[in-house]
């Protein structure tokens, strides 16, 4: 029970997922892995991403983790059920389900868009889950690939970046749509930007707040939170560099440090 | 020597390089591998991106290439050294150094712009080489990491391609610049558009051409140019989608095929 939560996505736009988790669960210790050896993972192919997963996996468990959180939309699109398979009973958490959830009970009879990478968006799974769950709700989807490296470039909030998400909103693919769901963990960043951009008329998704709620409900279910005054936090990376780091700080809203580890080759 | 040319680069951006070099010399035969599973470089440490290289080197010797070009900037800034130990004696040629000498002779008493990713401009590699062969020439650098993945998702010659390359050209580190390095594969596909912005007024350096005419000269110096009639073409990617297949096609100006193949792990 003492033992850490741990996390992992393809780089460091996950860190917005173990930002808000430190919020919701201060008395956890977090271990995270960012892969930025291989970031970005929303272009590369499914069984890339399931391998990469699997090995993070590993390594987690390898580091007593009592659960492990997949903050990233693409792996949590395609590798879910290869990381149970991996986890070999500790409980796995996605940063789907748990939104899928809430907007099938919350966004009854209306259109909901989701933007996020190719591969999240190509898997399709939004789309499959919420109109399984709620016929009665619209999903329209559109991939969005140049937001995450615009948000980790750090355009935000200035001409740049106003332009491409307008580019993209505007997209008749997402017309007429009440909510939109942010599938990716980066884009947290400029929800501010997407809520002025749509005069505020359009519901913004809280992901992050959603995603983070649920494994506290989860893991007080499953006796597993813990109660320690002075947690511990390890952020390592498969690839170290400054740039990263600096990044880092963004997205977990600290002044934290990265360590570089090797855990494959 | 009918043996053929090995090419590699991070992704499909290298296909620039690979495209004039078929122009260049139409009875060569090529095999282009393409890093995708570590795309992109850019913003990767010197060591993985050395790794990345040294194992790539590898696999075209063992697809018995007479020489290997690096055509990707960011790995000939920092692994070029480590990619001729590994060739074992077979040239190798990076697309830095030829574009260099062109520029020390032909740009002598002038301001010198570079634009590249975060690896090839904190490398400082232009900067040292170009002001160590000419002290007469001065080079102003700056970082725009956000064109290649631009590049990437089709943002060519439209309103979002205009903004970014907009706000990276009137960095006050390029004011005065009377040409411009264009130190990315990728970029030679927005060459025109900077062009443009520019009112043609600075000479944007033609790497391309002055890449694949060096390699030319080079190679038929050491007696290794061959003749054939039907010269054969692989492209091989670390890890293959069907995006990266419809950019190859965009960057190589021909309906090519990608074949997936694991060389490591």
């Amino acid at each position: 029970m003492y033992n850490p939560i741990g996390i992992f996505d393809s780089g460091i736009g996950g860190l917005t997922i173990a930002h808000a988790l430190k919020e919701k669960l201060p008395k956890e210790s977090i271990i995270y892995f960012g892969d930025t050896e291989h970031l970005p993972y929303g272009r590369k192919s499914n069984k890339a991403i399931c391998n990469f997963s699997k090995a993070i996996t590993s390594f987690l468990k390898s580091k007593n983790c009592k659960a492990i959180i997949i903050a990233c939309n693409s792996a949590s699109s395609v590798a879910y059920k290869e990381v149970i398979k991996f986890a070999g009973g500790i409980p796995v958490f996605n940063v789907i389900d748990p939104v899928i959830n809430y907007v099938s009970k919350h966004c009854k009879n209306s259109i909901v868009g989701v933007i996020g990478t190719k591969a999240t968006i190509n898997s399709n799974i939004y789309f499959k889950k919420i109109t399984t769950l709620s016929s009665n709700i619209k999903v329209k989807s559109l991939a969005t690939p140049l937001l995450a490296p615009m948000i980790e470039e750090g355009f935000i909030n200035q001409k740049i970046s106003k332009a491409i998400i307008e580019n993209y909103l505007s997209n008749k693919k997402l017309k007429s749509i009440d909510n939109i769901i942010l599938a990716c963990t980066h884009y947290s960043l400029i929800s501010d930007e997407i809520d002025t951009l749509y005069n505020k008329k359009i519901n913004i998704i809280d992901s992050p707040n959603i995603i983070s709620n649920n494994i506290l409900t989860e893991l007080k279910k499953l006796n597993l939170t813990s109660n320690l005054r002075a947690p511990s936090y390890h952020f390592y990376v498969s690839n170290y560099t400054e740039s990263f780091e600096n990044s880092a700080r963004v997205f977990f809203q600290e002044n934290i440090k990265l360590e570089g580890i090797k855990i494959w080759h």
